[in-house]
């Protein structure tokens, strides 16, 4: 993603000539698509399309393309959104104790694979300050045994920085109701079991008692239903009777920072389209 | 498996010597040992061991190890069993309508890669007969409307054809409580989702529903808490937005068989051994 | 794919406004759009696309369609084709002594899975005879000690069927170039090894021999070059130093039926278009 | 592993009484054993063991084990060795510019993961040495201008060092044979692609130009063959059409990460045996 893209995503009612209108307003304007993706969801009859373009070969800004395509969005009916890559998503990550997540994802930040900016990390522990600030990113302990005001504070600071998303790299903390539904579709989060297997607390301990052959990891926005929310992203890895459950916490780790990456850039990309507690990911 | 083999499966309490005192056994007797494996179970403590030695190697019939092993055996309190590769074991095929898994092990059958022999297949529909006898196997359908009368006709047949397991071949019939219990650790199902996630009827409805991005198969012993028994065996395959409940059917057709197989083959070839609810799998 | 579709693939150098013009040509026509998916090919700008398109919305059958499209395709410089789901492509099925990959495809047949039909399977050996003429399929054993005039016989055979493609299920003998140039694109092969490791005999002993930690199967076109046409699907499956070159036949049979399967299909949906050497597969 | 260790690896000619023979030593010092792991290898008869008994189980230090068992050893003209989990193994790292191999390392070292200590770390260029040195890891910049005499000096650093194992976490350089020959056993190396395909320079490159559907990693002894020592730990990562070589740089650091973090994981542990150029890997 060198070069500047805008990237247009729509979903509205299902009918037919949709491409074709879509098509026709870009090509009118001699704008050159790079990827396009389209899909239906058959039991709502819901129309879903993605399209990465050229910023070079239109003739506006985003503003532009905004006032310009209005019409024919609202002739659709379309919710849609025009996402410029010069303007980086701006993550905020909320982290705990545990590091293996946090340290990938400022890996792949650091490196550029992440198309992302961290303006904070926010924790309930000091253990990851050091790591953190030797990226030169901000780290905010918060007091979370008055979780109401350390909450209050997050989003707070979240505003304050312009977040696009919230990032929980096992957090381990359960969100206010208010904030979930505030910031629906925009707070990411790993969960160390393959949903809706094992939510809730102990996800490893519950697998090693139930005698599964595969372990696996689910990001998934996060909602007012713990571990209920649309997923992003799955994997698994198998185990054997000889793994104990301190072996299925490492093991995990390496998939739970993986989906969390996978998703992540979905995410980031405008790859993730809800469609009612499911998602739409155009790879 | 050309060559006759005897395979040793043990448990008992875990404590030092075990190995030491069974291989001394084998080793006295020339007994040459092809495979060997074993595990401690650190929760319960319990010690699991498989060895298989070629039957050319030891001076006796599996009467006769029977009988010399016996002492042995009680001092350190096993659970332990002898069998013998020239004596396939008898599985009894429990089907419905649908194909795939049945053809799957018919085919393994036939070309000889699964090592056990199938006196009949039973069924509560025809569909099936015309494959089943072409392949010079019984089948008896049986009339499911009574289903007591049916399952205590079907248990006739197994103990006439003297058979070791029952395979459920995507069988779609709950079984009496009472049927599971006298067969504990012998029956065989094959749950078309990745239990413990959706366990019950029309799991592929379920998992469309949820959204996930995985779905899975499991081979599990049947018990009389419905999909909750012993897991011998589980895949996943990846899957997404643009896939229909029909085409999750497909996808799960292939993993169903491949799963069902390898968890047959496990148990028939006695690496499959009970742990409380969970299994022990030497593969 | 109960209800009948035009697919249309085309691929065509790539420039600004292909999507509109096409969509804008369906649209015009009332034609509603199933599933799309488009490609652009870096290296050599190459654009590449397929739409699938329900019948019973479009005002015309495939003849008046192909007369429609004509111009615009000329316009575009398209290498085009609109195939119809009420016409059946028929293999013809090259078969040896192996078993699985053809049992595998008659089972994927007789349930309607694969969207096909098979005129006849064409063999070296007399072994497989008994399964295809139970499925009611004409099976003609090939004399190939003269393997020139058996191929010239395989070729007549394929024609008089009408015969859309030749698909290699383990067939193990190799085609003459003139074959493999007169039905490029068109003669499918499974090949048991992970592509371009392993080409030629024995890939299983080859695998074996250098201990790899996973064996694989390749599904491909065949070209004239042995086991170098383009790749149309691939997969792999865990071994360990325990596994005989015996046991990685048996695993490798399972991936063997599941990749040829699976290309089969896509190349059965029109899912498949050639670039160059390699392939574009829209799943 | 919290509790002490010791670890017995054995290769030697196959016969009867080996394990009963070994076991008897364990047991007689009432040893627990903790794991037991055997195998057979059936092209050159040769028997591979490895056992971990509790240190507070036996009587005695590794020095004194050494030579109570040295009898027996030589009875059976064993290869063998006994190492003790509280020496950790010492693994001097080489790396260049990316950073992904090192960043994965360092993390599973400071979080305890990864059993060993890393003395220091030697490289090409500067880039890494700011990420080593936060870690408090001495960082060793070598001017590879000349060629040899790098290597030289980069051997003397080992030595110093009492390294036990070199691990090139993406180094892209060639050794010396003379130091391939000298460390045989000891070199790691992770290659990034599924070997024996794509050995050599850009393995990326090789893979996108013959149109593969997976890419695949390979953690390797290395020998004086370039990528061609006995394979530790292969996996491979699905990718199409759309993937450009970027993307699948992107995927393959994943993969490449994991890969030789297994494999090393493997070494640490003793659980690696080398049988000609192939490893028997005790997992």
């Amino acid at each position: 993603m060198s070069e500047r893209r805008y990237t247009l995503t729509i979903s509205c009612p299902d009918r037919t000539g949709i491409i074709a209108a879509v098509s026709e307003f870009v090509a009118r304007h001699r704008g050159w698509i790079v990827e396009a993706s389209y899909h239906t969801d058959q039991e709502t009859q819901r129309f879903f399309m993605r399209q990465e373009i050229r910023a070079d070969s239109l003739p506006f800004e985003p503003d532009e393309f905004h006032a310009q395509f209005s019409g024919l969005a609202a002739e659709f009916n379309m919710d849609w959104r025009i996402s410029d890559s010069a303007r980086k998503k701006r993550l905020v990550v909320f982290a705990s104790k545990e590091a293996h997540c946090l340290d990938d994802l400022l890996y792949r930040w650091r490196s550029g694979e992440l198309h992302a900016e961290i303006p904070c990390v926010i924790s309930n522990h000091d253990d990851l300050r050091g790591f953190v600030e030797w990226h030169g990113i901000p780290f905010h302990r918060l007091d979370f045994s008055d979780k109401a005001a350390a909450f209050a504070q997050a989003a707070d600071l979240f505003e304050q920085q312009r977040g696009d998303a919230m990032v929980l790299a096992r957090f381990m903390q359960i969100l206010p109701p208010e904030l979930c539904r505030r910031y629906a579709g925009r707070i990411i989060n790993i969960h160390h079991s393959f949903l809706p297997s094992f939510a809730g607390a102990k996800p490893y301990h519950q697998a090693y008692q139930r005698g599964v052959k595969l372990i696996g990891a689910t990001c998934h926005y996060v909602t007012e239903d713990l571990d209920a929310g649309p997923i992003i992203e799955q994997d698994t890895v198998r185990i054997d009777h000889g793994d104990t459950v301190k072996d299925m916490v490492r093991y995990g780790r390496d998939i739970e920072k993986t989906v969390l990456a996978r998703g992540l850039r979905y995410h980031v990309e405008d790859r993730v389209l809800l469609c009612g507690n499911k998602t739409v990911v155009f790879r």
